[in-house]
């Protein structure tokens, strides 16, 4: 199994500016951001903002950091969105699903009934993303 | 949505040792043991010791533990099956498809062209679960 960090990956370069992103948390170690290409609504992703492949190469500090904006992130996108429940995915490597070759979390608001839409489906329009994020910014200043 | 923690379900139970499992890896904060009903070869779970319903009312420390543990499993079934990769999937409420209701973390080795089954489907033989489980300690011990 391929274990290598390749730094020109889509996340490294929003988490060096080099491209825009919808923020919606970043301390220290961590960077919280919407899904471009959603499951569902509301779908958010948690990086680690040291160069990590993914859950197998990272380091604890970085994943403690994870968990714990992973948390902040889900409990925000239940209130935002009046969420049924929320569900988190980690993908290793091609096999497992992943796409983005730096570790990520994802955040996904669950509702009743609804399932959720294949991974790396259909571009979200932008003014969509950007009211979601608008909403679960204003949840997070009230966790 | 409900946030209440039942003692009695069946991880509580597993942890009070009231009910047998086939354990792969035990410290102070987490318990590690086989899926019974895995949705693929070698599907661990990762259990906090601490009584939280899920993510949302987990406390950090119990987080930290649980995400580190996770790690190590998914090293260890990487290298106990040889896998292509590993999926990390942590369920909240049933509308993420949570069916026991103790803070748990998935770990599911993938290998190329293999599908999923279904979460929740068909018992696996107590045999292959020991089997396994005891590939999955071998592997945990040479990491």
């Amino acid at each position: 199994m391929n274990q290598q960090y390749e730094s020109t990956n889509i996340f490294a370069r929003i988490l060096r500016g080099e491209i825009p992103s919808h923020k919606i948390y970043e301390d220290d170690r961590t960077y919280a951001l919407m899904d471009v290409m959603p499951q569902g609504k509301g779908h958010c992703l948690v990086l680690t903002k040291s160069p990590s492949r993914n859950l197998l190469d990272a380091d604890t500090e970085a994943l403690s950091a994870a968990i714990a904006t992973t948390q902040k992130i889900a409990q925000a996108v239940v209130k935002a969105f009046n969420a049924d429940g929320v569900g988190i995915a980690q993908f290793n490597e091609s096999a497992a699903g992943q796409t983005v070759f730096h570790l990520h979390f994802h955040v996904i608001p669950r509702f009743e009934g609804i399932a959720l839409k294949p991974h790396s489906g259909t571009m979200e329009d932008n003014a969509v993303l950007a009211a979601n994020a608008e909403k679960i910014r204003a949840a997070l200043a009230e966790l």
